[in-house]
Order: structure tokens, then C-alpha cells, then sequence
């Protein structure tokens, strides 16, 4: 890479629109009035979870693109993937939108790799424009990866809630909107976890070890960026994220929020809060993009961290090897920044 | 794209080293004295076939970087994917090697996809030294994909055999072999083929949309190449391929090969071949690759294809959507071609 594992975009990429979509659990908190759609029923009027999912992620695509005032065929690419096996959503959606595809997955921080790969594309002028885009669903990654929801299965203080959602950001070599200056490329760090209801705990070394590389690659201080946005880590994991970057001597506690841990209006059953590749992608695509336009945030460090486990890798004994990929937005290149007076931090434990 | 969908590599990036490893009904075949390991045991040692799985592509990916004279810290990024649900085998390869990881899938279209990212990371300057690698494994794909091994499923005539076998390319931005010169980017595509047992069929026209895009957005005739490579359509879907290549007004015949048709010994078992995001990469690797170091053929076309689905949306009544990415690999770029002479080609259905 050009400096340590990051890569630096000379021409700047702008995020020129974005789409969202959430569930009707997730538009009851932050998100709520900045998603292009709420959906009031979970099933989006489908017969299956999974054709939800699916037809979320084909929404957000297409709003992504209606709202740049284009066309499909004025897209070169989709890059796209999800948590189903063989990310048949991202598959599925892109058949319908007859645009070019590059699948990708790194679990829940899919859509920071999406932006980093498709920023590469349009950076060195291999493409004009492309799509990054995922999501999730709670019902399908439920029955995929833990019990039939008929079970009724209790869970343990330390989970959380797959969100329902999606989200896609429509990069473009020419256009209004915040930039992507540079990305870090994640490596998988594996400390051991195997408890499969403790995602935080198991993500939070990859984003350590991903935020260090890209500030020590940068040059940069934590304060640099208005936000270090996680994906998924939850309340228990955003703590133990800013406990493992302190013991390396930076200090992000003043500028780290997790998207997991705002999505929800914390009630009982989301205990440490939201998680799954939508969690990033539906609150990165409407409320923090949102405040990118509106100048109230500047720069974002979007660090999304994936669980890169399966459920035969658990069952055969395995840890859990995680990774985060970390990409860099910025409204106002070199411009003042404030300190995110308006983002809504969770009140839990700080 | 620069042009239609597809990418041009200014800077020509050498794929300076592959690796490659294979089991040992594959290596009765053609690529038996080619790949760097061939298994006696296909198991490789391990108490499972997914450990078996993961352990092959991790041979692949260090075989690759110790023949280019590197050290793993010298490689930028590690581009794979694998069939497995989440990826495990590359994810898990991937935290054995420490390199920052990338996470690709398009089925068994994997390797060119990977080629064709890696290629503009290191075209673009954005890495120095990438590895794109893919395997699979006969049993942990059966088990996953169809029934327990344990239950003696016969199969029918139109199936084909899933390569236990893994490969990897180390692309480099300096460096000597053949050289990567474009790339055009795979739709899916989807003409309502819905038999699990007659992939070849399904993939069959992604194959053909994409080489025909390729040949209008290049401006070549099919004999430019001295091979025009398929994954693993197998022998009916090369069949299909070609003729559907035909009825669109071009003539792929001479010079189509189908990694999947030639890497069996044909007996009763394979049936139309083999199969799985390893028949290309093991094929290619060691065999393809050696004859593009001997100059015996000079220009390739990789376009292996890849069916989405999954064992859920199959079961869910959808059809099978599919992709091929293809990549155009040149030892001797404006060099006169020679017509393959030394090419082993399956003699069903010439």
C-alpha cells in the first residue's frame, strides 16, 4: 500500500448520495426520520425474511441512485455483499438492477470494504461511478445463524439485535458531497473469543488494531476526526475498544460513537444494542450522512468491524477471526471541525 | 468503466508467482505434474474437510509468495473467497498469514473477480503486491451444498464434481511473467434455470454475455486469444456456451477451453466434469500458468463464472442467478499467437 496498509485517493471520491431503509424497531430511534423509507412492516410485504432483506437492499440501491438524478446504466458497478450464506441479497438485488456486480463480504464491515474497493475503482479512474451497498434482517440472520425465532430462545445479557435494515452509498469521480480521502485495510485479529453472543468482545482488537495502523499510517491524532464511527461493537464493545486503544496510547473516547450502540432506544431486549452489516449501513447512510451535508459533522473515520465466523466454525470448536476496514470522509478537506455537538451518543456507561 | 465494463491496466500488472495444491482424484488428471502439492490424503492431515479446505488455500497463498523470493509482509492485501458459508476458508487462511484481507465472492467466479480488484489496486498504485486466491473441497461443498457424504446420493448425468483444490496468484506492480491487460466486470445473469444438478446450463449465459462484452468493448475478435478459459461450465455447459457465443454472431469454438472439462479423467463419476471456485484456480495456476511461462500459448481469457444461489434460496423456489468476470492475462503482449498447440482439450462432444 501507499503508506503502512492505507491508501490514499488523490482525486477524492465524493459520496454523492446515499439510501436507506430500516425496520419499523430502528425507525422508533435516531434513525428514524432520516431514512429515505420506514418500513412499518418487517416483511416489506414479502412471503419470506430473506426476500425482505433482499428487497430492502435493492431499495437502498435504487434510492441511492434516483437521488443523484441518475439512470441504472450510468452506474459501472455495484459492490455489494450481506450476511446470508453465498450473500444471495446482494446477488439477487443486483440481478434486478442489470448493473455490473463485485460481490464482497467481511460480515457486518462490508460497507467500509465496499467504499474502500469502489473508491480504488473511481480514484484511479477505472470507473465513474459505483454503488456500495448492504444490509441485513433480523429474522433471516436469526434463523441463519442461531434458532428458528419459533424457539422463542431467551438471550444472554451480553448480545444483541441484528438490525433490519440497509444502506448505499453512491460514490462518483465528479459531484457535490462529503469526499473519501483515504482507507485502511483490515486485518483479521483473532484474540480468542468464541462466545458467539459476545460479538463486541470479539470485534473491538480488530478495530483497535485497524484505527492504530490508520492513524500511525496517517499521521494523524484521534481528534482529527469529528467521529471514529464503529459498526457493530455495542455498548460492552465500544468500551473495551477505547480500554485497548488507551493501552496503546491514543485516546478516542472523546470522539467514538458505535452505530450498534444508537441505533436502538435502549430497552431490555437489545441489551448491548445493534449489530449486523444494516446496522452501519442504514444509520451511516441517513442520520451521519445527513450531518455530513449539513456541516454539523466534517470528518468521519467509518472503522465497520465484521465477525468472520460461520456457524460451522463455531460448531467445529473454532474462535472468532474478525477484521475492520476503515475508510475516511471528509466534508470540508482542511476545513475547521467542530466537536459533533448534534450526534446523539448512548447514555450507557459513559 | 473506461470502456463499456470493462477496465484497461496501464501499467500492466506481472503475475509474478501462482501456487497451487490439489487432491488426489484432480491430480490423476492433466494438472497432476503441475500444481506445487498434490495430496495422496484428501483430508491434508485434518479432522475436518473444512479445516482440510482452509489448509490448502493457505498452502496456495504462502506457495505463491515463497516462489516470487517474498516474505508475507510484502504483500499488500489478500484478495479471497471460497464457497463456504462467511468465506470461513479464506477468512481463516487469511488470519494464519497476518496480510490485510479482502473479502471477495462470486462463487466460482471468485478468482477473476479477485484478479480483476487486485489488478486496479496495483495498476492504480494503490498496492505494490496482491494475492487473489480460491480453493474448494469436493466434501465440504457436498455436505454443505447437497447431502451428507454418509448418504450415498447417486447423481445425475448432468452434474458435475466439485475440485478439491485451491489456487493463488501474486500479482505485482514490478516483476517478470505474464502480464494482466483488462478486465471486464460480470452482470448477473439469469435465464430461469432452477436445477441444482445442471450448473453448466445455468452459468452458461453469463459466460456468454460476458465474453461478448468483452470482445465489443475491446474491439477484439476471439481469435485475439489463444484461449478463451472457462471455470467450470463443464462439457454441456461448454457446449451451450459456445453456441450461444455463436448464435450472437461470434466463434468461440476453436479456441474455448472449460478448465471444469479437462481436469478430470473422464469416468463415470464426474459426469460433465469438474466444478467449484477451486476447478479454476487449480487448473489455471499450475497447468495454465506453466504454459503461459513456456510461451506455448500467449493470451488468455479467464472467465470463470459462478452461480449465486444458496441451499436457502433454492429452496425458496428462486432460480439460479450467475456472473463471470473476466480477465485478460498476456505473456507477450503484441507477441504473434500461437493456436495452443500443447493445450490438452477433452475430446467429449468436439
Amino acid at each position: 500500500m501507499q503508506q503502512g496498509h492505507t491508501v490514499f485517493f488523490k482525486n477524492a471520491p465524493r459520496l454523492i448520495a446515499t439510501g436507506s431503509i430500516a425496520g419499523p424497531k430502528e425507525c422508533a430511534g435516531v434513525i428514524g426520520k432520516f431514512v429515505d423509507k420506514a418500513l412499518s412492516d418487517d416483511t416489506f410485504g414479502e412471503q419470506t425474511f430473506e426476500r425482505a432483506e433482499r428487497k430492502m437492499l435493492l431499495y437502498a440501491l435504487e434510492a441511492s441512485i434516483a437521488k443523484a438524478g441518475l439512470q441504472k446504466e450510468q452506474v459501472d458497478a455495484v459492490l455489494s455483499g450481506d450476511l446470508l450464506n453465498q450473500i444471495i441479497s446482494a446477488g439477487f438485488a443486483a440481478r434486478e438492477t442489470g448493473i455490473p456486480f463485485l460481490g464482497v463480504y467481511s460480515a457486518c464491515s462490508t460497507l467500509s470494504e465496499a467504499l474502500l474497493l469502489g473508491g480504488v475503482l473511481v480514484d484511479g479512474g477505472y470507473a465513474r461511478r459505483v454503488a456500495c451497498a448492504t444490509g441485513s434482517h433480523f429474522s433471516s440472520a436469526e434463523r441463519q445463524y442461531r434458532y428458528p425465532l419459533e424457539l422463542g430462545n431467551t438471550r444472554p445479557p451480553q448480545s444483541q439485535w441484528t438490525v433490519t435494515g440497509a444502506g448505499s452509498v453512491l460514490l462518483a469521480a465528479e459531484g457535490e458531497g462529503p469526499a473519501l480521502t483515504c482507507g485502511t485495510v483490515g486485518k483479521v485479529v483473532d484474540y480468542g473469543v468464541s462466545d458467539v453472543n459476545n460479538m463486541g468482545a470479539a470485534m473491538a482488537p480488530a478495530a483497535a488494531d485497524t484505527i492504530l495502523r490508520h492513524l500511525a499510517d496517517t499521521g494523524r491524532e484521534p481528534d482529527y476526526y469529528d467521529l471514529i464511527l464503529t459498526g457493530d461493537l455495542g455498548a460492552l464493545g465500544s468500551r473495551l475498544l477505547k480500554e485497548l486503544v488507551r493501552e496503546r496510547g491514543a485516546d478516542i473516547s472523546a470522539n467514538h460513537v458505535d452505530c450498534g450502540e444508537i441505533v436502538y432506544r435502549v430497552v431490555e431486549d437489545e441489551f448491548q444494542g445493534g449489530s449486523g452489516a444494516g446496522c452501519s449501513a442504514a444509520v451511516f447512510c441517513s442520520y451521519i450522512y445527513e450531518h455530513l451535508l449539513r456541516g454539523d459533522i466534517r470528518r468521519v473515520l467509518l472503522a465497520a468491524t465484521g465477525a468472520l465466523l460461520s456457524t460451522v466454525s463455531s460448531g467445529q470448536g473454532e474462535t472468532i477471526p474478525c477484521i475492520a476496514h476503515a475508510v475516511a470522509i471528509e466534508a470540508e478537506i482542511g476545513g475547521l471541525h467542530s466537536t459533533m455537538p448534534h450526534i446523539y451518543r448512548a447514555s450507557k456507561g459513559e
